[in-house]
């Protein structure tokens, strides 16, 4: 946890006066709500985007102004997590089921920052399970076309019935046996009718927080 | 009318015994429901798959057997309308706003039949509209990233509000002030966070049923 809290915190520093900020979902970013809550105590003015119902929960809780819906013209500023990080950056979410929201936001900030403790670098993305946000309206036959891709599906589920997402959908847990180019193979995913989103982030990431061995923060652009 | 119900009905004869029929939604695929519920008296023996909620009921109506969601494991023979049909069969859907479910059971059909009254035919598909499905979440920057692309957007209302589709998203219709590659426009479309679907469809007509100048039926085939 303590990594997670040092990167989470240290992206706190990048959010300046007058910002309207995509407040990502998860254990690390929660680090950085807190934070920017607390240097709001100190006179930080700013404004979040929360990108799932949990973090608008949290941010309402600790006072965090948030921007209404149909009011955002633009975010200055993303910091989010993320399950999985290669090489080159390109990142894998979803894990938390709030994927959909968080690209949105991802893509429409002018920066967008990624809080990670080290365990999320991986060499090979197809190491780990791409998360599929599918319409349930014939959720099979997105299924089978996933499949056509070269993939294991897995629906995702929560006390025995099909996990749904913030936006009313399913998700399928992708593992592929291997990715060669993440960005085609998101745009193959994409092509899919059924499929509202995937959680490969390629062309996202413009920093990434993390620790290197000696357990210090380390910001990593590329 | 009676353009529409010609070439609404000879596309039923394309449907055998056995098969698993895709019901589009509209004026003219209307007709093609109405003949299959005669042959179906007659003892032909389908199923339907409906592509949206007005379909689904008509078909219980008529007394069609529906394949119960979860259960539809191939699409024999799709058959729909289009809004606009260019002279590469490219398509423009989503008039009627289940452009999502159309389009899912459209690329899963084995073939997909297009009906349409000859008024459908397009020089230029830039002088139609094109429906995005969009995810209400944030769907101020989503539009916002779709006027990028070079297009004005309008929000569809139905009774002072916005429409809502069968998959509780809203629809944005795009006026482009031009269309060079229609399959690279989708993909950019579609890879906009934020977007659920689009009505362009691109490689899907095997088939288009219409009328030529003398009022008879005609199959185009590609």
């Amino acid at each position: 946890m303590e990594s997670k809290r040092l990167a989470g915190e240290k992206a706190a520093e990048f959010v300046k006066d007058g910002m309207v900020v995509g407040l990502g979902t998860g254990s690390t970013v929660y680090y950085t709500i807190m934070k920017l809550a607390e240097r709001m105590k100190q006179g930080l003015v700013f404004k979040g985007v929360p990108t799932s119902v949990e973090t608008e929960k949290i941010a309402a809780r600790l006072g965090i102004p948030l921007i209404s819906k149909g009011e955002i013209n633009k975010i200055d500023l993303g910091i989010d997590g993320a399950d999985a990080i290669d090489p080159d950056f390109v990142l894998i979410k979803g894990g938390g089921g709030a994927l959909l929201r968080e690209k949105i936001v991802a893509e429409a900030a002018d920066q967008f920052i990624v809080v990670a403790d080290p365990g999320k670098f991986v060499p090979n993305l197809a190491d780990v399970e791409i998360p599929v946000e599918v319409i349930p309206f014939a959720s099979e036959l997105t299924e089978k076309h996933l499949k056509s891709l070269g993939c294991h599906t897995k629906l995702r589920v929560n006390n025995n019935t099909a996990f749904i997402t913030d936006n009313g959908n399913y998700i399928l847990d992708c593992k592929f046996e291997e990715i060669k180019n993440p960005k085609e193979l998101e745009t193959q995913i994409l092509r899919i009718p059924g499929v509202a989103e995937n959680g490969l982030f390629t062309d996202m990431a413009n920093k990434i927080i993390t620790l290197n061995a000696l357990g210090e923060v380390v910001i990593l652009a590329k």
